[in-house]
């Protein structure tokens, strides 16, 4: 049986997709008392980046978007992992959003939406979050957006 | 009734303002277990963001101290908000400060310093936290300061 | 008795630091609920900055490394001085590593292993966390690397 928010994604027309092997010395997620947290994911189909530039130059802010999207899709993918079934999920609590920023670059907030509405896609009402949107000069792999999910789920 | 806090901030003639709306598809706070978690906060009044521009050029050092400090009362406006009684904060646990900074700027800890001082100065010895205070090239809405505030709350 | 823990660096050459002070209006370290976590840690030894500017232009991506694992021995010393026995962590939750980044910079991953791999010479498999990586632009007092740590801790 595929999860309530396994359903509304595909209502979205989006599957989730393999979870994404980490690009360091790390693990892509782990589980603390109740909450689960993502290390931070980057636009990737696999093993392949996706977004690579500064959002503002390379990179225009609608595909930022995507982007962002990609990796909240990517970050759902690792919190299934790590739980098994995403209905355990009561809450995403906290996303953080990190923007490779051309100069002048200030719209951050529209990039990133494309990670918050998509959790709401999927989550519905308890995807609603809080959110840091930043900007970074440079980022792994030169990639547009990293991007991280805390969720907190019942035992 | 009001709380310890706001007697305590009122003596440094500083009153909580209103609760600034999110600027994204995002809510300002959540509770999860005793942990309370704020968006990024900027140093917004109402709707008016008051301080743009890079710190270290466009906005002296101790302007930006300023920015941090209305960026950590609105952050307690946003805790106040999840919590109703500010007095059943037990520790403010973290503060993550983000300086848009000029090339060649370092004093990020005098920046941030401006929030930590409001923060102790509000909930006294429990008000003491943990910290860190990073630069990024670029921030939302050219915004020079950029906080959030993670709190412990007692039941 | 010495820890495991401090056993473990032992047969790697290496001795847990004096806890660096706060460089701000902040403390060190604290614990809320089964969690532990850390301010900024910088490269330093006692007062002094190891290691200053931008990785991948003043400061080679290896000397980065040393950097970085240099901050997770100090995130380990603030840990020592919270809960006074290391083996009472159960897990390494979270890592934020934040390199200071010469333009065209992109391998945050290969800096921030510096500290990862040292947590894991210290805490074996439970030394394994979730990580960010990310650039930033300037970092305070220009150090190269900035670091928290996030550690699980049983009663």
């Amino acid at each position: 049986m595929t999860s309530t928010v396994e359903q509304r994604l595909s209502q979205h027309g989006q599957t989730i997709p393999t979870a994404p092997e980490a690009v360091g010395f790390y693990v892509p997620v782990i589980r603390t008392g109740n909450l689960v947290v993502t290390s931070g994911q980057l636009p990737m189909v696999g093993k392949e980046l996706m977004f690579k530039g500064k959002v503002g130059k390379d990179v225009h802010e609608e595909v930022g978007f995507h982007a962002a999207r990609m990796c909240a899709l990517n970050a759902i993918a690792q919190i299934k992992a790590c739980i098994g079934n995403l209905d355990k999920v009561t809450r995403i609590v906290r996303v953080e959003g990190y923007v490779q920023s051309a100069d002048g670059f200030h719209n951050h907030a529209q990039v990133i939406n494309g990670a918050s509405e998509l959790l709401v896609q999927a989550f519905g009402e308890i995807g609603r979050h809080t959110r840091i949107a930043v900007g970074a000069n440079e980022l792994p792999l030169n990639a547009a957006v990293e991007l991280v999910v805390w969720a907190e789920v019942s035992e």
